[in-house]
């Protein structure tokens, strides 16, 4: 990738810093995913992206700014990419998943914080994410304390626009996000000095429904017992449909599915336990508990996640004949994304039962970042209601070190073996 | 209080543990207050509460409630004790200080949370405390994601009403929070039966504008060069404001503030160092810090806390010829509140720096209980404000176990000899 070395030192990369994090990201794939058996063979194309992840997308950014375009980075399943699209811009889901960038996080924010948290900050002080330095504006949320604080430190590294979050989901409180993703709209159209138009918001709404029908595609294809992709390549491609091109990523999705349509005809079931993970978004690289599950006798078939479920559930209604007609079809979508940062939250546990019948669950893993209360609280109720229905369920609180990984793996053996 | 044992029965208190309780709160209390030289007078009568605390003013609630009345709990100076009044209910805040009720409270809480929340909800769980139990209903908030999500634990035990606080301060969420305020009204009529009027809303203001002064007045004496009171004491006060009947509290205090205009008159500097506590709050009966530092050669003389000045320091308007235009002036008052829930939150800083001047403050103690992100995260614009104006300044972030104690000492001897 040594052509690309005056790119990033354009975008202010630390590049000795940067090298160490290059030198880390093909060991660790490498290991995680390139020994995976029997892979499909549309899997190639994810394997491009993540060789090329510091290279050719960031090319596209670059291009993409040089003709007067702008990238806005995000870090949260509720920042509506409709808008971007529409705007012209490019987003970038930033959700930073390596323990790298942990301790140039924790020079300016607590220890006590989920590492999600800390590792997004540290890639910004420490100036090692090209992404994050290809970004004119980051846009961030009022979901859980961590990150709204950490957006007022942040604002010193790059310019930040904070969404307003309802905190409950009564009828007041869809106004107000209407409200909110109105202000959004102006925010972008001053950054990019593009108009948002009914025709751009609805070819906006398009592109991302189409994201959201290929993802849905992917997931309706593990609920076959076996499922015909694992869970380590699921969560991969989860994890890049944040920051590739949108389009590209639906094509080469489909291509994918296409083939996974075949192989669930000849699936053989070599009986693995199926496994739901439901808590916390995993951000790229963070492949630590899938990989631990899937080195044993066990598949995981569906995380209601930031990273998962929660990231494609429900299209935005792309009838309506005004803006404000698809403002308020963007904004009932997004207030159906069922996060710990509601109160209450009920329909979270709705949706986990759901999916234990629809993807034919043995057990469920709760897993959470540590520190992150919302998620953390749940448990209770996700324990209880899963009791109910007599399904095993587990809790795992962990971070990105690699320090507590044969003690997980000791963990989920042994609730495996109860299944 | 061998005879209020049948009330606490009725009350449904857990006798056996609540005995446990109660004998260690006198220990705890005379050796960290009764062993004080020299304090003023007027403390007997809180000295009594104290003493009295399970026992006389849960008598009082008991009568209020045999005729017909309500007690609401409240854990957040957010929620507007006008309303509450005027309701012709009685307040109680149940902020909660003892490692006594951790314990119950992490059988239904995740451990990584703040010292409060599991212990509010463990004296609930553990049914160890007569004020909780003595409510019909509890008040709470989104400040905090750990307050936000267990209030929906503590549903399960007792009726829970959620104000939604905004996250931010924008011309709008002036807006939301005044309807928040009449929804709160709705509820306390709904509660009491009794309708909140033009009058009784401007008399409830009136009350809690009483306990303001009556508090600024306290801390206004605290600005003499010596203060005339010790920290542990108006910490004690504050902490009795949260629970005591208004009106007897107002002129208790006052009356002790009479005192103390004589006290400054004769005042004789001893040349203890001058501490400010800026942070998360002291609920009753956690002295741990104050007690540390006054044990050495430093006395506190301010508390930037919602046990402190946020409590207190602004009145509500009076004036107005309507109940909205009242409820304008509450709304107006409650959002001057600096607290770090809010994204940005400036105005602490400034509130800070200012009090470091008013006060004549040597240092500051940033005091962070474990897990709060918010003003965990604020430490770093703290510190950095306080630099600029040579303000030495030190983190200290506990719990309230006394494991740590020893540490503490030592780290504020060092700070104290920096000063
Ligand atoms: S995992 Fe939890 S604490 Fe971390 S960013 Fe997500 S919601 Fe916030
Ligand atoms: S100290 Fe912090 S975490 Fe605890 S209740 Fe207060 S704001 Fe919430």
């Amino acid at each position: 990738m040594a052509d690309y070395r005056e790119l990033w030192s354009k975008l202010g990369i630390d590049l000795e810093k940067h090298d160490k994090l290059c030198a880390v990201l093909p060991e660790l794939y490498g290991g995680t995913y390139l020994t995976q058996k029997n892979r499909p063979e549309g899997m190639n194309y994810f394997n491009f992206v993540v060789a090329e992840v510091h290279g050719l997308r960031i090319k596209e950014l670059d291009e993409h700014k040089k003709s007067g375009g702008k990238v806005v980075g995000t870090f949260c399943v509720f920042v509506p990419d409709e808008v971007i699209f529409a705007a012209g811009a490019i987003g970038v889901g930033l959700c930073a998943g390596s323990q790298f960038w942990v301790e140039d996080g924790e020079k300016v924010l607590p220890r006590n914080m989920c590492p999600l948290i800390k590792a997004f900050m540290g890639a910004k002080v420490g100036g090692t994410c090209p992404y994050f330095q290809s970004c004119d504006m980051v846009i961030g949320e009022t979901t859980c304390d961590g990150k709204k604080k950490a957006w007022e430190v942040l604002d010193d590294y790059v310019p930040v626009y904070v969404m307003e979050l309802p905190q409950m989901k009564r009828e007041k409180n869809y106004a107000q996000w209407i409200e909110e993703i109105k202000e959004f709209i102006s925010k972008m159209e001053e950054l990019t000095g593009n108009k948002v138009t009914v025709d751009t918001l609805r070819e906006g709404i398009r592109i991302a429904n189409l994201k959201r029908k290929a993802l849905k595609r992917l997931y309706d294809l593990r609920k076959y017992k076996p499922s015909p992709i694992s869970g380590l390549d699921v969560l991969l491609i989860s994890q890049i449909a944040f920051y590739d091109d949108p389009k590209r990523f639906v094509e080469k999705l489909n291509e994918l599915c296409d083939e996974l349509d075949e192989r669930v005809k000849n699936g053989v079931d070599e009986g693995k336990k199926r496994l739901m993970i439901t808590g916390t978004p995993m951000a790229l690289p963070n492949w630590k508990l899938h990989s631990i599950i899937e080195g044993l006798n066990a598949q995981v078939v569906v995380e209601e996640t930031c990273t998962g479920t929660r990231y494609f559930e429900n299209e935005v209604d792309e009838k309506g004949e005004t803006i404000d007609d698809l403002i308020k079809n963007i904004a009932d979508r997004y207030m159906k994304i069922n996060c710990a940062c509601f109160t209450p939250n009920t329909g979270r546990i709705d949706d986990i039962i759901k999916y234990t019948d629809e993807y034919n669950v043995d057990g469920v893993i709760d897993f959470n970042l540590s520190f992150c209360h919302t998620y953390a609280v749940e448990h209770k109720a996700v324990e209880e209601s899963l009791k109910e229905k007599n399904i095993p369920v587990m809790q795992i609180e962990t971070d990105y070190s690699t320090e507590d990984s044969g003690q997980i793996k000791t963990r989920v053996e042994a609730f495996l073996e109860m299944l």
